[in-house]
């Protein structure tokens, strides 16, 4: 299966949409790229950079004469998105995307451009930093991470087959799984620790003398916040987004949260180390596995 | 104030004693350096690695002429300690810690050598490593870093300022508070997001498919679940000495949990907002004051 794109049209040229465009560009896979997004500050960024050849903030226009069409918008513009895509896009053209949350990009297509599910083959690369816009992409991001597809029983398997080996020729590893096993997964593994950072932060802020309280915090609290740092809007639609799987987990970690305050205040050392040891356990595991 | 110490006492040469024993010799501070612990191996290690002279698995003997003694043993440890101290320690000579919580600490010596009260200045290097053993110790841990003090009614100023000139001259940065404020702030800013990382893996790890779970967890992951790795024997004393102050601040933030999840539930997109926006600005105010 060929990863060759003759026009790619990217909409929401920001870091994930940014980076696609770069990897695919410096691997010689396209002829043309297109932009298309709000912002024209960032948009003319992404032309200076070389990121993208030419922009429009319309999507009808920006999609005419397209290949492969990538959405890297929010999660909360997906669905007007498809709206407007819907009629524009080109026959045999592809769609893809980098939603964080899969159930309700699948939903949105659904309901705004049923006709298009049969082009688009959901995906999600796992990969990212804290910053935003095209000025943070690099066409290296995707290189060894990891990327799902969440392919729809609309799709056709050649679609499948080129969105996956598009991602292969930028580096990534690619994996198949269903909608909702992706979002139980990525609830556990990214929603929920960002949940946990976002509110151990608000929550010492908002404490009396907190500028004190941040003072004596040591090393290990600045990796562990670290994902407390990252854009606030973008959670907000993740968290709307993936509400399905994460709410439960996060009500779930908050009664485990609650037993483990009890055997603390109940001095329970055997229960404690317990946890702490089957934790290590399983973290030195994660990390070796990195390896 | 001098910095000089004749023979220093290092009882428990892990990290933290040892980290303080190569301080003071680095600076040229120490006479002489005993060693006392229960483990040969590490203390022949510590022998081989010049961070001891010497050492003796008694406490009473390893005191003896000795004018500095650092207790760096687990705090499940100290009151055992105190106790064995009782006694046997000089005339003159000061005892100082480097245990995480400091009511518990306090209390032990108050219930196993009251006498000692007045000689004994509690203290909190906020420094370390996820590594343990006089291995990994290092003479610049204490560069830059905080030292908390945590000084009692009974202490003699000049050894309050004894102890304090001590730190500075490893580097530290020396502040005091009471008892009661050092453990709450330190079951915030340290204790809390130890229990969220180990109680996360945990969590994470007693899942169906948690193999796969970890698989799929991004670079992010890695950072907020690296203080997950740390001892589980120290974390279950810390939880333990420290509970009065981290059983209920746990237990506020599973309720800030709850409410979370039903926030997330619910779609609140504004409620969510407003948390993450609260976070992210703390988060990154934190890290410029760290520059």
């Amino acid at each position: 299966m060929s990863a060759a794109v003759g026009r790619l049209t990217v909409i929401g040229v920001g870091l994930i949409g940014g980076s696609l465009a770069r990897a695919l560009r410096a691997a010689g896979l396209v002829d043309e790229i297109v932009g298309c997004g709000r912002g024209k500050a960032n948009l003319e960024e992404a032309i200076a950079l070389g990121v993208i050849d030419r922009y429009t903030h319309d999507v009808a226009q920006a999609v005419a004469g397209a290949d492969l069409v990538f959405l890297a918008v929010p999660l909360g513009a997906m669905r007007e998105t498809f709206a407007t895509l819907r009629g524009a896009l080109p026959a045999g053209a592809l769609v893809t995307d980098g939603g964080s949350a899969k159930g309700s990009v699948v939903h949105d297509c659904r309901v705004a451009a049923p006709e298009l599910l049969g082009r688009f083959v959901p995906g999600h690369p796992i990969a990212g930093t804290e910053k935003n816009g095209v000025g943070a992409s690099f066409a290296e991001l995707y290189q060894g991470r990891r990327v799902i597809l969440t392919p729809l029983a609309e799709n056709d398997p050649a679609a499948v087959a080129r969105v996956r080996a598009i991602w292969e020729a930028c580096g990534a590893e690619v994996a198949e799984m269903s909608v909702q096993h992706h979002d139980e997964v990525l609830a556990a593994t990214s929603h929920l620790p960002h949940m946990l950072a976002f509110g151990l932060v608000d929550m010492l802020a908002r404490l009396k003398e907190n500028d004190e309280i941040f003072r004596y915090a040591a090393g290990g609290f600045r990796d562990f916040t670290r994902i407390a740092s990252s854009n606030p809007v973008m959670w907000r639609d993740i968290c709307i987004a993936n509400r399905a799987a994460l709410g439960p987990m996060l009500a779930a970690f908050a009664d485990e949260m609650n037993e483990l305050a009890a055997r603390i205040s109940a001095a329970d050392g055997e229960a404690l180390l317990a946890i702490f040891e089957r934790a290590k356990a399983a973290r030195d595991r994660y990390v070796d596995g990195l390896k």
